[in-house]
Parts: structure tokens; C-alpha cells; sequence
């Protein structure tokens, strides 16, 4: 999917919400443990009842590869039931020198169709651009993250002044551009978020950490949305668990339904300011 | 695999080789594939060759997850080949917050059954600690890696004049020991190798880079070694790929056996000084 088609998406379905499938075994209503597949059938119905609501779902690799190799069957059945139109992201945090890159970039774009992956910046541009290269695919480079450990280095500052995060920033816009590659810039990091966007104006953020982690929508929307919304905001636990029981799909519709509202109405009010 | 035993092991073989089983399949002599799992076959004949001289092998995991679930299970199939009482490392470069980096340690710790799984530090403390948490399980935290990349954050000065990869390493230092953390160095780093060994005196550190990237290890071993030897060596086209017929494990294992005498000889001379 490219930048034009995902801005049109946002702006038809009135929504920036990026649904994150981080579904864990251990957490999903006991009756679908009866099903073959109990983590692709709580997916197929989290999926049936949001797919109008959200824009993206994101995959959290990690909760699929720890079930081994069922666990990638039930990660493959996953992104072939998501429906067309729908912008996915493998949320796998690569990072590795060029030749191995390019493996991670085939896996995620060729094996599995997603339509972006995330990508961790510590080992450079070679471990980065081999991700660039694939028409109509992004990487998504970790910028600021919502964890309290984005203390440890990210916010440390460089000999000059500037973040290290500001420095990942800056070099990420000088390898790739606004139609191959976002950023992570985590929903918590509200302190932050102005400066990024003034110092990132066009790139698409990926947005976790509303929700369980304490981040405010409507603080973080109105810090970071640019002239294209340029925002998709991921919610996981506080979507896929909002409910426990038979009807788990039609509260993770509510909690979907009351992000949507919420994210019609910041969109609507930033129309005024910058023209979506 | 606990320290101990790892000493003990490099002691009695008289080699601190690793050989990392980057293992394409376009790579691989043309007769092998008529096997149903052509990479399984060339890992055996290359693990049947080569495991009286190596104490590692690194299986570097996006060479087996390009090729989707076959990988997986041809990943599961190699570790499980793999002879008691060598250390195996999952060149996986995985990093994520908490919830998340446990799901990865125990994919690879549980699922999988590696000694170790490579690390990346961007996100700080959290996405690290949970690895460190498995007895008998080691992670292995990139430092100062090998590529060109290496030159865009991590040799990069912070505030104060130390190096990025300089702070990580301190990080690292205070959130594992020498008995379940170890580094990441690349060979090609010998300008950086006695500042870091100065620096990490005990730890172990995991070092690619000798070979076809152009590292030397006469040169990277003096530099690097420590009482315990403290390096894995990872060569890993250099071995696998050293020979491209029927014969190729005969190749393999002559190129084994010239790093592994190179290292007997490297030990004995640092013996001396440092009393391996």
C-alpha cells in the first residue's frame, strides 16, 4: 500500500487506528481453546468485527514465534485473512547487516505480504536501506519508544546537544523519504513529540503505547498529526482483551468503535487547522 | 551452557571457532538439492564435519525465516542436530519492550532450545533483562558490530566524550554478568578492541567479522583475549562456502581445521601471558 492509498483510507474511514494483534495464548477467552487454531480464531473475529473501524493491523512477531513452527502457520493464516485495503505491519524490529537485511526485508515483504515491517536503527544505514528497496513497502525505523528504557540511550544526549533519537531521526530522513519510511515514536513521549514532529514534518509515526501504557490519543494527536494525519495509532491489550468472555469480539468493537469517534473528531478538528 | 563449562570446553578443543550456518539455499552445491530439505542436509554434512573443531554454531535465523514455515522447521531440524556440548547461538537480533522480549526468550530459550540469542540495545534496559532471566541461557548484546554502519550511531560521541557503543557496554555491564551476558565486537574493530577489553574485562565477547568482512584474528584475538580466552570467533562464509561440490564438508572442515590449529597456536601464545 502506498502513501496516497493510506492517506485516502484514513481519510474514507475517518480513522488513524492501527489494531495490534499481539495475541498471547494465555489470555484469550477459554471456549476458542476447542478450535485447531485457537490464536487464528480469536484473530478472525477480532478482525471480522474491526476491520471498519481501523485502518492497519499490526502483528507483534514475538507473540507467534515463541508457539514455534505453529505458531508462524497461525501468523501466515493471519495476514492472508486480512482483508485488502488494510495496511499491515510486521512488528519485528530487524536489524542486521545487508545481506541478512535483505533476508528479514524478503521474509516480511515476499514470504508473508506484509506491507511494512519495523526496523531497529542501532547497527546503521546498511542495516536499514536494504528495506527501502522493495516498491510499495516501508520500513517503519524505531525513533522514540514508549518503554521506560527508551530513557537508557534514546533520550541520551550526543556530543553536540541533540538526542540520540534526534540523530536516528536525521539520519532515517536522509535514507529514506516520506513514501518508504516511518517512524516509531511512542505515544508517552508526549514531552517530545513537538519537537519531532517539527523536525520530521512528513513522515507517516507509528504510534504505540495509547492505552495500557499510559498514552494520551487526543495529546499525542494533536502534538504529532500533520497536513496527511500522518499518525497511526496502535492499540493492543486495550482492543483485543476488552472482553474475556463468548462476546469478546463485540467489546473488542467498542473499544475499537470509541477510538474511531475519537480519532473522527481530532481529525475533524485538525482539519480546520491543517487541511486533511 | 553455563561459563564454566564453555571455558572448559574451548580449553579441550583448543578452539574458541564458532561457525555461523548462514545458510542459503541459493548458495548451496547444486547435487543437494534433491533432498527434501536441502539446507538440513547441507548443515549435517557441514555440523558431521566440522564439530570436533568448532565449540559454536551460530545459526543466523533470517536465512531460515526468508523461507517461511520450511525454514522453521529446517531451523528446528539443525538445532536439534546439533551435538551436546557445543554452544549455539540464534543470530536473531531480537529487541522489544518487556512482554514482548520475554515471548522472544522463550521462543528461543523454550521452543528452541538455544545456549543464546543475540540482542540489539536500543530500546534500553527493559527489552534486554528479560533475557537474562533463564538459567543456564546467555544473551548476547550488540556493542560494536562490524559492518560500515557501525559508524552512524554507535561510534558516534555522547555528551561527555564516550562513544555510544562505550555507554552500552556500562549498560550492559551493570544489567548481566560475565556468566549470562556477552558482547557483540566485530573483527574489523581493531582500532576499538583494547579500549573495549579494558573496558569489559571479564565478559565474553561474540566476534564476526573474520573472513570475508576482512577482519584479522592474529590481530583481533591479541587484542581481545582474556583469561578465559573470553572470544567466540565467528567465521562464517569463509567455512560453509569454502568449497562448492560433492566435497564441500571436506573443504569445510579444511577451513575449520586452519582456524582452529591458527587459534590452538593463538591460546598457547596467550597462555603464556595470560595463563589459559
Amino acid at each position: 500500500m502506498n502513501r496516497q492509498e493510506l492517506v485516502h483510507t484514513i481519510r474514507e474511514k475517518q480513522s488513524y487506528l492501527c489494531i495490534g494483534l499481539d495475541t498471547d495464548l494465555h489470555r484469550i477467552p477459554r471456549h476458542l481453546h476447542a478450535h485447531a487454531d485457537p490464536v487464528f480464531a480469536f484473530n478472525k473475529a477480532i478482525i471480522d468485527a474491526t476491520k471498519d473501524l481501523c485502518v492497519s493491523y499490526k502483528i507483534n512477531t514475538a507473540f507467534y514465534e515463541c508457539m514455534g513452527i505453529r505458531g508462524w502457520e497461525t501468523l501466515q493464516r493471519t495476514i492472508e485473512y486480512i482483508p485488502e485495503g488494510i495496511f499491515t505491519i510486521a512488528d519485528a524490529k530487524r536489524g542486521d547487516i545487508g545481506n541478512t537485511a535483505t533476508q528479514y526485508a524478503k521474509t516480511f515483504f515476499d514470504t508473508f505480504q506484509f506491507d511494512s515491517v519495523t526496523v531497529a536503527p542501532y547497527m546503521g544505514k546498511d542495516s536499514v536501506t536494504p528495506f527501502l528497496e522493495f516498491s510499495g513497502k516501508w520500513a517503519i525505523l524505531l525513533g522514540l519508544t514508549s518503554n521506560e528504557g527508551s530513557g537508557d540511550f534514546q533520550l541520551q544526549r550526543m556530543e553536540g546537544g541533540e538526542y540520540l533519537y534526534e540523530k536516528v531521526l536525521r539520519a532515517g530522513t536522509s535514507w529514506g523519504s516520506a513514501d518508504n519510511l516511518m517512524f516509531v515514536v511512542g505515544a508517552t513521549q508526549t514531552e517530545q513529540m513537538a519537537r519531532i514532529r517539527a523536525l520530521v514534518p512528513d513522515h507517516f509515526f507509528l504510534v504505540p503505547g495509547v492505552g495500557a501504557q499510559g498514552g494520551d490519543l487526543a495529546q499525542i494527536s494533536q502534538l504529532g498529526m500533520n497536513k496527511d494525519c500522518g499518525l497511526l495509532v496502535n492499540v493492543s491489550r486495550g482492543i483485543i482483551y476488552a472482553g474475556n468472555g463468548e462476546d469478546f469480539a463485540t467489546d473488542a468493537r467498542q473499544a475499537a468503535q470509541q477510538y474511531q469517534t475519537a480519532m473522527a473528531d481530532l481529525l475533524a478538528r485538525t482539519t480546520q487547522t491543517v487541511g486533511v
